[in-house]
């Protein structure tokens, strides 16, 4: 994030991807539009919109280019996309997406379960996108990031090596992404490893090629990470609204983390999101009109602003 | 806590007093004390076991001296009660308690809708209670501690300003409390302000008057408000089984933070707790079945362990 931002932190809103590709119901493509425009509309800047798989594994996200096209319409806006291959970092390129992510299962297990890639494989296709890049004019040039998941640990592997983790964001930057980002893809992180794993990366590929983090509520430790983050020094944390996306067969056992209860803990920390948390409250209606099966999480929500609250930081009278 | 212990950070369980005043199913002695063996046996070293309040207020908690009695036979437990006057200390000298506490409502609102009492009132108590305590013998006499409850903001006043909160922490211990504590009565509290206010009161009575913290999770920020005061350098958390206490109107808006994703956040970390992770999700079932009315709240419990998890820390495989 750039460092005369007038904001302290970027909120990256990655329910319609992380979120929407989690649930089965498919949501309306207008639906879709009504709650990205409504987010950019309370403040968001950052957007992932959906993701360049096949329509046939992920019919969810079937409308994914027409999604990029349509948001790239709202000012300000920087328009992400996740692409799991060069087939869909070439689809992203054509539909315009600002930023694209390619995720790198730091379990190779996973990796193949996922993505039916060896890490071999996966780096080839970050190594043809690179290419696929160069040769673009820079107004037409995504961001490229290198997405480390399950860097926290794997359903199927238990035990991530933290080597691994830093082996590959450096094999990642030398091949040419712009950035990496590390992923608690299972909910398995905790506060002394995201700062542990932060450090450890930074000091091989530097401050500068990691700047975000994707966390999971999985186990009720999604906020608490995401402060260690943040005052590490992350300036870029992924949230989804509602928590959309969290297990159906595990109550409360929710998935992201959920963008109000985020921007609540920062905006009563006195840190600047840029966003109205009462805007960003009211997009709730919108995805729950759209998806009227599907719980929606969050406990601000639930339990209300405290009484006088105001923006911009919380008890600090003295 | 004892600096030389074989503990990082003294987990206190209130369920017993908080979680159970809080809702109106009265659960049998019996079901108490096994709760209490329970989790003693799990490795908790310090549990409030009730309130020494008039029966017909809260019938819930009527069998408190019994139950002070009962918990004191546990070896190696720190029974703790709590007492909203000098006749309640009476009675848990009586009892037998090795710890007491008085809230002391910073919001003066709250202080006499909850206790029907001034500042100027508890206060008095205070100093009764210190005069009680003067003239025991030492083995009976509890530790006292001041509560200042609505600490971080109050339902009633909105905003309550942190020099207050400082003023009766002084106040507290001037007339003659051994420790102050603070408490996130309403759920109001972020990581900065924990921070501050730990601070502030610190610089007013000295580290060693402030240990503990007594946080809500109403708005989901409780495990990271209880990892800023951990950074901070408080060692005593609060916390209850299953978080109950919860409203039930308000679904996921829980009451006091989990003691099951708390120690499971510590315990990865790597912090010694001196709690068995495993017994202590056991217990659950002593308070589920005692309770089978009542919500139990926890992430870890809904979502399990990670795989490969072992006590002692998570992640730091090379």
């Amino acid at each position: 994030m750039d460092t005369n931002s007038d904001i302290d932190v970027l909120i990256s809103e990655v329910g319609p991807r992380d979120g929407l590709q989690s649930i089965q119901t498919v949501m309306p493509t207008e639906a879709k539009k009504a709650w990205i425009r409504a987010e950019a509309e309370a403040g968001l800047r950052e957007i992932e919109v959906g993701s360049f798989v096949p329509p046939k594994l992920l019919p969810q996200l079937a409308d994914t280019a027409e999604i990029v096209e349509f948001a790239r319409s709202l000012p300000g806006l920087t328009v992400a996309a996740l692409v799991p291959n060069f087939k869909g970092a070439e689809n992203a390129v054509r539909a315009g997406a600002h930023k694209i992510t390619l995720p790198l299962s730091v379990s190779e297990t996973h990796s193949q379960a996922n993505l039916r890639k060896t890490h071999a494989q996966v780096l080839d296709e970050v190594r043809r996108i690179v290419d696929l890049l160069r040769d673009l004019p820079p107004e037409r040039r995504p961001a490229f990031e290198g997405g480390l998941s399950t860097a926290f640990g794997c359903t199927l592997e238990g035990p991530v090596p933290e080597g691994k983790v830093v082996a590959l964001a450096r094999q990642l930057i030398e091949l040419g992404c712009d950035e990496v980002g590390l992923s608690d893809t299972t909910g398995y992180a905790n506060p002394a490893q995201v700062r542990r794993l932060i450090r450890l990366v930074w000091a091989e590929v530097g401050k500068e090629r990691l700047t975000g983090i994707h966390l999971h509520n999985t186990r009720g430790l999604g906020l608490a990470n995401a402060l260690a983050a943040l005052e590490e020094g992350i300036t870029t944390l992924d949230s989804s609204l509602g928590g959309i996306g969290g297990c159906p067969f595990a109550p409360g056992a929710s998935g992201n983390i959920v963008t109000e209860d985020l921007v609540f803990m920062l905006d009563a920390m006195g840190l600047r999101t840029g966003i109205d948390l009462e805007k960003l409250l009211a997009v709730r209606e919108i995805v729950r009109n759209a998806l009227p099966d599907e719980p929606l999480y969050g406990f601000t929500p639930d339990a209300g602003l405290p009484k006088g609250y105001r923006r911009g930081g919380w008890g600090i009278a003295a």
